[in-house]
This record gives C-alpha cells, sequence and structure tokens, in this order.
C-alpha cells in the first residue's frame, strides 16, 4: 500500500483515521490502483453517483451474462482463486444468503460463522483476534455484527497488517448498511432505466423512519442524484431525527415529514416501506404502544399510487405491506431482494479488480 | 408455463389445486416439455414404474461414471450454473448430507438454512415469505420441515410468480418423504437385479409401521412392481392402520399383518426394518410403554433369513438391527443410505432437464 | 487393502489393534502403496523426521503455487471429485475453518456438522453410526470430538468395512491433535530454515502445559530433530508431568522445568505460550485460583527474546502474549495459524497419493 500521493490507511494511525469525517475516511479506503472503488466497504458515504452508476451497469451485466450457461461458467471462473469469510454474528437469513450467492456467481469458496456460541469466543478470544484469524485463512471478510464501528476498525487492522484482506461491511448495529442502500438504488435505478431515469422524483419513506439504517443510508444516497424529493411519513415517535434531515439540509435536498402514507403515495414515484424495528426497543414491546395502522400499504394505497409507481421494502415484512400487493406489477420488493445479490457480485468483482474483465465478457 | 393441452399449475387456483386427490396433482407437478418427470417433486404418487425404471437407470449411470475422474467432472460441470438452498428446520443430517452430497455430484453450488433460530423468522416474516426469498436467490429448493402440506403451499405458489424455482420435498411432517420412498425402491430394484427383478416378492414391514412415513410411501410405490406381497409386522399399538391398507386393497395387492418377526423373516425376500418413531408421542414416554422386544432383528433373525433375502432400514437405527448383522452380506442398509446420493441426484437431474445428457456421457 | 508383507488394519482385530503401543499402530494406518505417509491420521506417532520434512517440502510448494491464479487453479483440480465431511462436535472455529480452506484449496467440495444437537445423534443413534453415515457420502472424514479413541476406534471400522474412508483426526479429547504438532513442526521449520535449519535449538514451553495436549505432541515430535533442548515453564499446578517427561528421558532429550519465564526467554530460540484451559478444570474455576501473571508475554519478555528467537501460540489467545508484540517481527503466531492451513492442505494431498502431482507443478 501507499500510493504515490494517494493518502494510505497505512500512513495514518488508529485514532486519527477513526475521527475524520465519514466523507474524508473514503479515499483511505479506496483500491490502490483503482479508480475510485472501494477497497473495504463500510458506509454509504463511499458512493457517489459516477460510483453508483458504475456499479449498476456492472450488476446488469452480470445478470445478463449469467442468463446463459456459458456465461454463468466465465463468471464463476473469474474469483475460483478466492475464498470468502461470511461472518454474521446478528443473525439475517437474506443479507448472508444473498452474499453467499454474490460469492458463488464469481465463483470464490465461502466459509461461514453464523454462531458465535460455536465459534472460539467462548474461550476468551477477542472479536479482533477472530477477525484477524478469518483473514489468514481467507480472501474477503463479508461481516455482519451488533457491534458499531467494529469493521472499520478491522479495516484499519488489517491494511497495516502482513496480510491486507479487504473487509466488507454487511451491517454495523444500528450504524451502517452499506450494501442495502446500493440495493436500494440500484433497485430505483432500474426501475426508472426506461422511464426517463432517477432525477426529479418523489420518495415517500414509511414506517420506522428513526432506527431503520436502511432509510438513513438510502436518504443519503438520493441527495447524489438532482432533485429527488423526499418524503418522511411516521409516527412522530418513529419519525426520522436531525441525523438525516441535517444532510438533507446540507445538501439543499426538498424533503418534508407527514403523517398521512395515502396522501404522500398520490404524488410517489417510489414507496419505501419498513418494518418497526422492535429488536431495538429500549424497553421490550416500547414499540407495541405506537399506533402504526395508518402506516401500512395495503390496497387502499395501492389504488392511489400512481401507474408508474414502485413500492419497495428491504424485507423482511411483518403486515406493512399486504399480501394483496405481492403480484401488482408495481410491487419491487421482490425484486429489489433479488438485486441485492446482482449488485453485491459487481461490489466484490470491483473491490478485486474485476470491472474489466467483465465489461469485456460477451453479453 | 402453461403448455398445449397440459394442464398447468399455472391454470388452477390454490384452493382447487390443493383439494385434488394426489393422483390428479401429479400432471400439474410435471417439468414443462418432459416426459412425465417432476418438476415439483412433492409425494410419492408422482412416480410410477416407467418413472422409477427411468430414475434406477439414471441413478445407476451416475454412480458408474463418477468412478472415474473425469466421469465426475463430466457430472460436476452439468449444473455447476445453478445454485441450490437447503432449508431445513426439522433436524436431520443423513437427509441433509446426501442431498448435499447430490448437489455436489452435479456441481450445483449450495445454501443452506438449518436452524429457522438464525434466520429472519425471529422478525416476524411469514414462511411464505422466507421460502420466496431463498426462491430469489437459487435455482432449487430443498426444503424440510415439519409443517404438513408447506411444501405443496410453495410449489403452487412459487409456480405462479415471476420466477418459477422447483421445490423438493425432503420430508414434511408425518406427511410424506417421497425421496426416501425412491431410495427404497432404487435399493430393492439393484437388489433383484441380477435375481430376476423385482415382482413376485415378499416384502416384510417391521416395526413403527403406525408413523414411519417411510413404510406408507413404499408400501404405496411397490404397487407399482407385479405381485409383491406385504407382511406387516408390528406391535398392534403401532401397526399400520386403514390409510396404508386401504390402498392395497384398492390395487389389489396381497398383504396380511403380523405379530411374529421369526416367521415372517423365513419367506422374505425383504426385511424393511423401522425405528420406534416416538418423537410423534402424543405424551412423551408413551411408546417406551409398548413391547418392542419381539420386533427387533438379531443374529435369530438373520438365521432363518433366506439366502437371497435382503436386510434393510432408513436409519438412523437405536437398536433395531444388532451390530452383529452389519457385515452380513444380505445387511443393505448402509448401501441403501448411499443409494440415497445417487436417486437424488438422478432426481434433480431429471428436473433440470439433463438426463439425456447424462445418459449420452460414456461409462 | 492388504499388501505384500505389510500388516494390513484389516488383517488384525480391534482389540489387539487398540492394545498396540502408538509407535506400533503406525503402519497398520499407512496409504497402501504409499512410501510410508498416513492413510488414517490418528497421532503425532505416526511422523518421522523424513515424513515431516517431505510434508513441509509439500506444504512450501502449495504456497507458492498458489500465488498465482493459474496455480491456485492447478491445485483445485487435483481433488475436486472428492468430497470432505467436517465433523466437529466440539466448538472450534480455527480448526474448522483451516481444514476448511485445506479442502478448498485442493478443489474437495465439504460438508459439515458443527453442532451435534441438529444431527440425528437426538433419535437415539450411536456415534460410529453416525460416522459410518458420513463415510456413505463423503471421501474423506475430519473430525473433532470430545471422546478419546473415537477416530482410531472409527479408522477401524471403516478400513474393515466396504467403503474404507480416511479419518482426519482434527482433535480428541484431551487426547491428541496431530494436525496441530504439524503446523507448530511446519512453522518450526520455516522459521529456522534460512538460520541453519531445526537443530541444537531452545525451546521454551509456556503456560498450561499439563492439559494443552498441543505441547505434549510438539515436545514428543521434537524429539525427531537433533539436539532440541526443552524448556517447561509453568506455575507448579499446571507443569507437564511424566506422560511429557517419561518421552524425553527415554529418547535422551535435555530438557528442564522452571518457573521462571524471563529467565527462560534469554535464551530462547523459540517460546511456545499457551492458554490456560479451563474447559477441563474439575471444578469451574479451579484455574482462576492460580497466579498466572509470571506467566505472560509482554513487553518486557519480548525486550529480552535474542534477535533471531520467535513467539508462537497455538491460539485462541487471551491475555498469555501482550497486543503490543502483534507487530514486532518476531511474533509468528499468526503466520503459524496460516500454515495450518498449508500443511493440512498438504496433509490431505498425500492422504489421497497427490504429492507427486503437485511435486511436479510448476512454481
Amino acid at each position: 500500500m501507499g500510493g504515490s500521493g494517494r493518502r494510505s490507511i497505512t500512513d495514518i494511525g488508529w485514532e486519527e483515521f477513526h475521527a475524520l469525517p465519514l466523507e474524508e475516511k473514503r479515499p483511505y479506503l479506496e483500491r490502490e490502483g483503482g479508480r475510485g472503488e472501494p477497497f473495504h466497504t463500510l458506509f454509504a458515504q463511499q458512493f457517489d453517483r459516477p460510483l453508483l452508476e458504475r456499479l449498476a451497469a456492472l450488476a446488469n451485466r452480470i445478470r445478463f451474462i449469467s442468463k446463459r450457461k456459458e456465461g454463468a461458467l466465465a463468471l464463476k471462473s473469474l474469483l475460483c482463486h478466492k475464498r470468502a469469510m461470511l461472518y454474521f454474528s446478528q443473525p439475517s437469513s437474506r443479507t448472508f444468503l444473498s452474499h453467499l450467492a454474490a460469492c458463488q456467481i464469481l465463483g470464490l469458496t465461502t466459509g461461514s460463522v453464523r454462531d458465535t456460541s460455536i465459534s472460539s469466543e467462548f474461550k476468551g478470544e477477542s472479536k479482533e483476534d477472530s477477525i484477524r484469524t478469518f483473514s489468514s485463512y481467507f480472501d474477503l471478510i463479508i461481516m455482519r455484527t451488533p457491534e458499531q464501528g467494529l469493521a472499520e476498525k478491522m479495516s484499519w487492522e488489517l491494511s497495516n497488517s502482513e496480510r491486507p484482506v479487504p473487509i466488507l461491511n454487511a451491517g454495523s448495529g444500528k450504524d451502517q448498511h452499506p450494501t442495502q442502500a446500493l440495493l436500494d438504488i440500484y433497485t430505483l435505478l432500474r426501475s426508472f432505466e426506461e422511464k426517463g431515469g432517477l432525477h426529479d422524483r418523489t420518495v415517500v419513506f414509511c414506517g420506522d423512519l428513526l432506527r431503520g439504517r436502511t432509510v438513513h443510508s438510502l436518504s443519503y444516497l438520493l441527495t447524489n442524484f438532482p432533485r429527488i424529493r423526499q418524503v418522511f411519513v411516521a409516527p412522530p415517535q418513529l419519525q426520522a431525527d436531525e441525523s438525516t434531515f441535517s444532510v438533507l439540509r446540507a445538501k439543499g435536498v426538498e424533503f418534508e415529514t407527514s403523517e398521512n402514507l395515502r396522501e404522500a403515495v398520490k404524488s410517489a414515484d417510489a414507496v419505501y416501506m419498513t418494518r418497526i424495528q422492535d429488536e431495538w426497543d429500549d424497553a421490550k414491546g416500547d414499540s407495541a404502544k405506537i399506533d402504526t395502522s395508518r402506516f401500512k400499504f395495503g390496497a387502499g394505497e395501492l389504488a392511489l399510487l400512481p401507474e408508474h409507481g414502485v413500492i419497495m421494502h428491504p424485507l423482511p415484512r411483518r403486515d406493512e405491506i399486504a399480501t394483496c400487493c405481492d403480484h401488482d406489477p408495481r410491487a419491487m420488493y421482490w425484486r429489489q431482494m433479488r438485486n441485492g445479490m446482482w449488485i453485491r457480485a459487481a461490489l466484490i468483482a470491483v473491490t478485486f479488480g474485476f470491472e474489466d474483465q467483465i465489461t469485456e465478457m460477451p453479453l
């Protein structure tokens, strides 16, 4: 590491690096010799519009190429000399499986630790040592933990070790879940690809906007696109807060809050529904006391949604979206989930510097 | 989907489909453009004698081809562009591992969920949504659940979604376990291949014939073969019931019940031993009150078994078969287990329409 | 099996085999048609100096070859027609993952059982039947259990069955952990490769020398190399015992015990630190009563260690080695861990008779 003129993560101490504002951390996390793509992927702030559009184009390409068996085999030969570790100490089947599938598409073999009770942690090992262990046997570490900041710490640690291995943050506490934000943007880009593009749109967020990290990250990423109006529909106790709004204000983005989903749906290009994140309740059952009945998407809302509008949800859902909406062509959440697999494959490919090889493959 | 003249699962509502008798469901579950082989595999009633013999021949072929490294590699290249999900919410190492090995023989990469406590279900997601999630990332879903009917429901759901993905039922409640029945038939076909074939035989079932779904399914499948006499040996409380016998009567199959294993063994071509399924006891320990001592196969029974006879067991066993029988050439249960791997590989191959490619491979 | 003149495990009964001294068991466990390499790997006593040096040379080769993508692919094609089962009924992420990675380097596909509560054992199956089940679907069984002797029993059982499949002992009770000893020796061989070789050295063991099976095995293997002096530094309650010392005496190896780590470090070529194995405490918390404060390696010890000395640890560590030592070039424990992956790959390769094919590959 340590490029010419580029700021390298090996030239900075942990405390100093950690104290930087998110935007300023980006260059330290880039792949050396690349064109701005990440080596470590930690937060949504590493992605600007050109990079998002590159990743979306690459994901599209991977999706098309893998339709034919020869294409699928060509993709699988790209990274078949690499091994990925999926370290998921927080439960998540969806994020786990889509990263697994993304690895398999590119040919990486995988190992996983999904339950820390069967790992060495019971013997008193520190998490840092555990993750450094994984870096000994694997070439990529995909990690999901309830601990804020652990992925960032390990990125610095590994880059400053004998064996720098990229970290892909698959969700860290209340903190960040950057690949979820990527798949959301990819879904919006695909949805409006043939309808004029992702600009001059109204995106409605609804549900638990305070604790759902996906909303926070997506709201941020949308500021990269011109004139995206954002509407936040939630009960007062679960409304997004200044951590979200201050970014929008600073970027001069138009936004408003509301408690009326039906009214918001009428002018929505996209409605992004979310689940009540009651696993973060201070006291168990706190969320249950909030009246969320008006913050659900059902037949009534479907009837009001413009014809070109799309319905999204990061899933899993409870009853935020009625199953009667599932077969509507505007219901984008199943495709959105599958998009996660494609965009993660694209991200892993750029992490290892294989973007050009894929771009040169025949469709 | 929706072939010419063929009844398609996309042309029928769930309630109507679900209400059909098992035999009438078969055509709805077939692979489009195929010759009667399943797309979704849900129950033993989808298999008739010609299909069973095709699968056995294919399993034989896979078994022979994989003996040489070049053959093994050719098989592995067949489905290496596909990914299988093993969703096992009910514990089973044997069924899990043999499906896993079957996938690996054909080159499929795999993902698994074996413990629903680490999946998203805790977040309040419905099982239907969970399984639809898997269908987003995988091309085949192998599922084992304690819930009767879930595999059937998901087959209909997925076939009527944007992304129809085949379901392979690896055991659903007390209900069905079709691939176990397939491996049992395959074992009988192999056992009598060079002894005149599977007809005019006496098959003795012994043990828990009431709750072991394998007995029920195998008994049904045997009605496809000419003049197979069936003898059911069990304590009265665990004897097979009308759900088994009525089928035999309707098909005009000769059968009898007994409490005397030794007597039955003397004229048996095959003895199929089973374990007491005490996990289905209404009250814990109920089974323990039943005297099962006379329903075990030991040295005494071995001495009475005809020389050409075979001993089978779906495994795991407790003490139904004494370990002293293990080295007898008539003990077929270890080979029977391995047969499960071959017949499952054959089934997966036909599900994806690769039967001919395997048949054309050199031995 | 059953070679000309060679003693075969199929020619000896279990009781007689089991009663043999460890050294005399070795020939029964060798690969038929090989040059002394193991078929089943059960204990450190199967490895003498020539075999250790062959394995180290092979591990070096695998390590170099896999640096280039073409080399990595060539290695992956060697055993891609084989499947390995990792049966870990005792928790261990490190040993599990390094065996997994070793398999993946050579192209073996894998299945695993890591939690016996999800396996069939709850149905009352014997461990012997469970392991024989794995042998039905897989070509190699890598097993770690808390039960002493189970790996040896299964080696005999499988070799005397229709389907002999090699067993690789990845840790059996307090008993043996042969591949850990192999990676330790490999690390020492690498460390002194360019410093005159592994002879005329002082190796200091420190920590829980009574219950750490790695110390016992490594101490034994070191007797294969000329004039290696061994120093055992531990609190009296955790000092190595006659089971270790009697071997050294019989082989005429110089050794001593001590309670002074700093003094021992001054003349050490290698310091092998270990963790207090309190999981083996007779009563929970017994170990906590022992004063272990003087048996830790920190900045003070580092300052006393000769410049050419190396620090080793089987990991996981608690606080036996201060993290401030991690970046010192003499800290060998991270590399030691990675060495485990290479030497295990070498061992698996020889088990299947692929040593020559690797030796002939271009670097």
